[in-house]
């Protein structure tokens, strides 16, 4: 039974707490949180102790930790529980400074312990069954990879201003998308962006829509489009074109019934956003981590695939902000 | 070049003559019609002469003859026709009466001159595709078939009192569909109705609302279900399940668009009634009947079919009036 | 915190153990079978005690208690529980006869203690939206239910034999689903059956394909299609018909995955069985009961509604039998 | 009654032929084509006159002219057409060279004579859709726009070779589908292309797989998806994504069936190729320009419109070339 320690006990923490303490090899035995009492709700409810991140890596009994902080604090503590020994499944991205990402690589790597990044959407049934399709060749070879990603609304501007922007906050789980299903990382890079949905996000210097292309060594391309406000859910889809057919993964909808009348036929949105609509993504990321680490055999989504992303977000912001496609060195 | 003359230049007879003088093998030479002003404008359009009904029966340049007058002339005018050596395409039914219908076929039979009844449905390129994969086995052997036919509105009262009532008048077309998916005629028929759309309906002897069931020698069964009222459009859809699987044409619909906005996602409603649902299967009935009566091969559809349906129709009557299933003598 | 004894290991204990321990209203504190080890093994996962239905039924710290047991012990073990005075949830049916079942609800309602009955596609969330808005008015008047309900394969012949047949056994889900879309039970009920998926069936007096039609006193209509056999999956579906519209739930499929190519698009066949279809269902269903026994207010499924199916199964067995329509007496 | 000359009796005018023909408010009077015989045989099946086309302009019967002929022919027969004061109607694109194009609407401008460009997409009962509800505001304001057009299979090199190239021989109907989605043309087009499909069209200097992105001055933003090859059919989509919302035209399929196996569940795919997807649209265009010259009203789509799509197919080809984004003059 792997032991567990859950640091943060926000919204997605408490997601990963259901599964933790859910799954049969898993048990959730510890909780922090620089809000204690959301700790204290957290660790009661599932028998757990409520304690600092500190005392949970200084804790041997504890195996894992499911690092669900701040997006700056993700780094330090790759750091600190691999140093630990603890294997680590931390919520993405790594780090908004790419820099800081690698030097966290290189000391995470240094100690052998397993690190996976939480792209949740790889464990998505609909992009999951795309990607074994893909591989196994029903389409023969891929040519044009299209991933589109709409937020139901914007966040607000306090929360864009420290996001990294809309390349490192949100289409990173695009390109990791793109990486996952390519089986590749692209060549170049160019973005295109407008702040149409909310000129206060361009007032800030980010965007709120854009649309990135890439291409890859092989020829292939690539298409993402990502919008902060679609009014109707959380719209996630993807399309791979290969030589023998196209694969297409739809929204998941919020039930199957539908109503004609003079007006039409009207059914019903995709699930609104992303716990509803990755509540099984969630249950199967953190089971095929704990396969991982029981058996020791490596995890699906590593440190490296964490950093691919962001070297991607980090393109696209270049090629937004200067009008020019950008080389992508790996 | 077959030269055709149509009897009758109401709505579905202006139908029929764009395809006749639209194929390229046959011509439209002669229009008739109770209403000479409808027959008259019919004619002028297409470059033919309008006269009378005996006129065209009587001139012995003309091929074929499309039946497309009321139903109480159709008999007359198919014995007629067929002593007078005219291929015909009759619409449905051949007769309210059972017995004169096998009167009229008794007749027309002697003469060895080719009749096609009009069931259009069997050319909509939905139910034929349905037919092609049950024949070839696509679905292993045939075990339950459904039909769905709801009209968008129901006619006014006066059409419903000479209509024969809702199974002879409207159901007639899905016991052809069902005679022609299942390729045999049920055993039994088992009905029931109610005027709950219009108790003006009821009122008059009828129903606006239907089921019946039926059950084959082999142990298939079929479901029929009709109502006079389907506000969103013409609902016109069958399944059939068999051993290894189930086929389903859906309905047509007016366009691909859909729009999803809070309110949920919209999407354009069924073709709205027989006109345009069967554009494509007016223009492929007559096709068929052209090619069979130029090669001199059987058509698809005959005046036993005609027959066939009709005696269901008499038999769910029955069985709708007393309650009781009703066994069909073939 | 409601303290729950469970009735029955078993494959659908098995699943409500799930829910029962994982809502934060409920705990599971202990678990019966009749087969020891299954009581065992699950009563250990969810560290409650393993022991005797008379144990748990004496146990007055158990509130409620859940009986997932053989349909033979339904009636007995609703006497006992709400003898005892504990809340009951069952599973379907109440009792293979109606006598017996109607025996046990005028004891359990002598008790007043709640006893609900688990039709758990009430809480489908695709069946319950169309129970919201039929009865919001979104279609106006209903007019014509159809209840579709085909099981992926059929049981083996030793289960047909003591299953109290088609119509008890699997059509009585559907009856409920009539019951509960119409808010009303029928007058009168005439069915139709075949042995063709399997005649061994037939042998023992049983049907695998069924067609069920309904007549409600104030003139609706229903109709259910049952089959045990949908290779393809099962085929859970539900449509009904009203004045100002129609209403759809459709299957829920195992992916939204679709696949283009020479040979036609392809997609996900519906949810293989119940468990895969209903799992939110018996979640939903296991809080609508917690909630009810917790307020003290009124279970939303009966014993009254776990008998009403009963004698709609009764009646449709006798029809199916004489061949002739069967009034109810309610 | 409008009396039209068809210049150009290939496929594609052997189409117009059938819509000028059928209209209730023209009619075919000749035919000319440098291979005379297929002028003679289109000719005589609508008892028309084969000529040349010098003839047919040189003929003061004729009101109007449908060019359907090879490209490099379009801006003399617009000219000499306009000149001889017969309304034009002419096939896309207006020619490969935008310098000759500008020249050829100078000139037809000076004749005051209508000239209308036959994008036939625009009349397409789906995107025609599209159009109607943006421009309603059933989407609030549009933001971001994308156009999927994949052809079916590549043309052979030897028509690579004269075609412009993919942006002007193909993706100029998406340019033209975003223009008038839009309501406005882009500012800023950046273009990635690849030749993943067939090497052989990148020998030659062309793509078969591309994508296009495209600002406009109020910071929407639009992507158009090319591919000369998917083969399961004719890919032709387009999406909107507004303030309040999101349209779709989705494709038209061969039919309506699905069949559900152990496999999965198939259906029909789209429309093979532009002469299925759009029959209606060539018909519906038909109607548009009799419409408009016989009300002597401006016709729906304008030499100018033909001159805006190709001033973008000539910036995305620059783009391609050059890896950079290209400003769009008007």
């Amino acid at each position: 039974m792997l032991k567990v320690g859950l640091l943060g006990a926000g919204r997605i923490g408490q997601v990963h707490a259901v599964n933790i303490s859910g799954h049969e090899r898993s048990t959730l035995v510890a909780v922090s949180d620089v809000n204690t009492a959301a700790a204290d709700a957290l660790a009661t409810k599932y028998s757990a102790k409520s304690c600092s991140s500190d005392e949970i890596l200084a804790d041997s009994s504890i195996d894992a930790v499911l690092v669900a902080t701040s997006t700056d604090t993700h780094s330090d503590l790759i750091e600190a529980a691999t140093a630990a020994g603890k294997a680590v499944l931390c919520e993405k991205p790594v780090d908004l400074s790419l820099a800081r990402a690698k030097e966290c690589l290189a000391k995470a790597q240094a100690t052998g312990i397993p690190v996976m990044i939480g792209f949740n959407r790889r464990f998505d049934p609909n992009f999951a069954a795309v990607k074994v399709a893909a591989e196994t060749g029903e389409i023969g070879k891929s040519e044009l990879l299209s991933v589109t990603s709409f937020d139901p609304a914007p966040p607000p501007v306090s929360y864009i201003k420290v996001s990294g922007g809309l390349f490192r906050d949100m289409m990173i789980h695009d390109f990791d998308m793109a990486n996952f299903l390519m089986g590749a990382v692209p060549q170049e890079v160019s973005a295109v962006g407008s702040s149409i949905v909310d000129p206060a996000i361009g007032e800030v210097g980010d965007f709120d829509t854009a649309i990135v292309t890439m291409r890859y060594a092989d020829g292939r391309l690539a298409v993402i489009r990502n919008s902060r406000r679609a009014v109707y859910g959380y719209d996630q889809r993807v399309e791979l074109l290969g030589s023998e057919g196209l694969l297409s993964a739809d929204n998941v909808l919020e039930n199957t019934v539908s109503k004609a009348t003079t007006a039409g036929v009207t059914s019903a949105k995709p699930e609104f956003f992303f716990l509803e609509r990755y509540m099984r993504a969630y249950a199967a990321e953190w089971t095929a981590f704990v396969e991982a680490v029981v058996a020791n055999s490596p995890v699906p989504v590593t440190l490296e695939d964490g950093i691919s992303a962001l070297a991607l977000a980090e393109a696209a912001t270049e090629s937004a902000r200067t009008g020019k496609p950008v080389t992508v060195s790996h």
